[in-house]
């Protein structure tokens, strides 16, 4: 169940209360790893939250966003610093492969902090009989990922573990940015009366993805969003300085993200659920997945969220940018019930968005 | 073949030509990846220098040091950047496991290149049916590996994959140090007259994974040597500015170190076999299983390469330290053959050490 079919009364009822113990409580009672533990939703939140980051917590840590802020003692720098492995199946699909995301998925996580990416480490593992020549393959579209974003690769590692003990190929990448200024973008600062922007249509990685496995026979041309950001993000913050806050879109998709920033907000958010950009083919394959497009990951989108009184400025600056034709305003923050995200739908009616339960599209990034 | 028993005039006939070609040289012959390529020595060579160092080709790249040396753009400050990822199986060892590997392995390439390790990125690969308590006891053996090394874990992401596409549990670590005056450690740096110094006795991290493996059942008690370098580092670089080149002796072990060194500065090194601490019980399980101790990886102990005036005011320093006291000088660097390194014997023989070919002890970190 991603998805929570109920008036938006009722769903307060069963949920705020629930909400309210959710913050900052962390619910871990399973024994062993689940495929949801990796989904970027709750049972992520609950891991990260109940046992990894209560272990590892410092004042760094414990801000959970996208990328690590470290100042520089003695000077005014601050980098930006984040790491993310891909395990992507298959590693080959419409639009992209393993590599040009782990590429593209660090150079982002440093773009939404605001920061400019620099400098990405890669880590591969790999199986032992994994064709070179595929290799050879991921390592150039790496290559020529970082090219496109401006940054570049400048340390790594290579291991090798037996035949059927890992899948082909998995990479690491960690990146550094830096910022060029004062800015301070997070999932804490959104404000009611903010809009919410989104930067373009979504769910086209996880269902290409998808599609691209074996086991199904749909016919689509939908091709992977995997793109660097930093471009684009770049184009949003010089149009305005009224940006508080931005996330990309990958696992647990937009719902995902929305919650967070309510969540860490202490706001509401209210989405239109028309102005959601989604390609029709994009939603046809959800309906016959039986899939929330809300809930699948993206690989070249963000939600912004910006002052009102600049909101269209925003927008502006993201559409006339290449990779942002089709951003647009889906919603706005509220101040009430905090902590919670509801879609306005077309009829009239009210659906609370929960953050991903479960993984309906495990390993997709 | 780890080793080549021949006469040195003998060695130099067979060898020096093929020195002299694999200088900047590499063959990739392999189709597939195989254990070899992950195993430090020749095949990891050929790899990253035949194709994965050719694509990414960088300056900063190109140097190919444990760490990437950044200089910020308008400061003098100037970053370490590495990252490794940990495959070791089993996961617990006696002496440590995969998660103080972890953080220990990526403190100390940054501690050989200058630099005060200051900050670490976890990524998690997780199998499905992974032990969530034993994961927990990871987590905190790297958290308390951390401390012990004045790091601070900042930022992290976790994957989870389908039961049978992974073993267990991988980490990748990425981390950040900082240089705080104008040191320049590297291989590139080794000068004929030069005195190599080794921090410890060798072996242990290797043997004691090896034997926990459940197919063997000799019985010792050797523990990993896994332990964060950065105090001892610091005590040797405290006391002499003569230290031109360190390296950490993980994967390939001292062989492998040696013979970078060797081939990066155009030297050649001559060890002194008899000097060289190895510990009874590991040398009577080298011999049992067939192996070389110069090519076991450790994971607590370094190469420095130190101008001969100073050599023995850096050992007494290593020795004052209590991670430091087996520390000795076991030979020096001469000025040809050029990238060879030798042992000479108890007899008053040579023997040609070469670096690691195929992988003996594969997944050892």
């Amino acid at each position: 169940m991603t998805e929570k079919f109920q008036t938006l009364d009722k769903a307060l009822e069963n949920l705020e209360k629930g909400r309210r113990a959710r913050k900052g409580k962390f619910y871990l009672k399973d024994k062993t790893i689940t495929l949801s533990h990796g989904s970027g939703g709750t049972a992520s939140h609950n891991l990260i939250g109940g046992m990894i980051g209560k272990i590892f917590s410092n004042p760094i840590l414990d801000k959970m966003d996208d990328s690590a802020i470290l100042p520089i003692n003695g000077s005014d720098t601050r980098l930006a610093f984040t790491t993310d492995s891909y395990v992507v199946s298959p590693i080959f699909f419409p639009g992209g492969n393993i590599g040009e995301i782990a590429v593209n998925g660090t150079v982002n996580d440093l773009a939404v902090s605001g920061a400019d990416p620099l400098w990405i480490s890669v880590g591969l593992i790999l199986e032992e009989g994994f064709p070179i020549a595929e290799l050879k393959k991921i390592i150039e579209s790496m290559q020529a990922a970082a090219e496109k974003a401006g940054v570049h690769i400048v340390t790594g590692d290579t291991k090798v573990v037996h035949r059927g003990s890992a899948d082909k190929i998995f990479i690491n990448t960690a990146g550094i940015g830096i910022f060029q200024d004062q800015i301070s973008l997070s999932s804490l600062n959104a404000e009611p009366g903010d809009k919410v922007l989104l930067s373009g249509p979504i769910g086209d990685h996880g269902i290409a993805v998808m599609l691209a496995r074996e086991a199904l026979d749909i016919e689509t041309d939908i091709q992977s969003d995997t793109a660097p950001l930093n471009g684009l993000i770049h184009a949003l913050l010089d149009a305005t300085k009224a940006v508080h806050c931005l996330k990309d879109a990958t696992r647990g998709g937009v719902a995902t993200v929305l919650n967070e920033i309510a969540l860490n907000s202490n706001v509401a958010i209210a989405i239109e659920e028309d102005s959601v950009p989604i390609r029709p083919e994009v939603n046809g394959a959800c309906e016959i997945l039986g899939l929330d497009p809300l809930t699948i990951a993206n690989e070249g989108r963000f939600i912004a969220i910006v002052a009102s009184e600049d909101a269209e400025t925003a927008v502006r600056a993201l559409q006339n940018h290449p990779q942002g034709s089709e951003a647009c305003i889906i919603g706005e923050v509220l101040e009430e019930p905090e902590g919670m995200v509801f879609l306005r739908t077309a009829l009239g009616g009210h659906r609370v968005l929960d953050m991903l339960v479960g993984d309906p599209l495990p390993r997709i990034c």
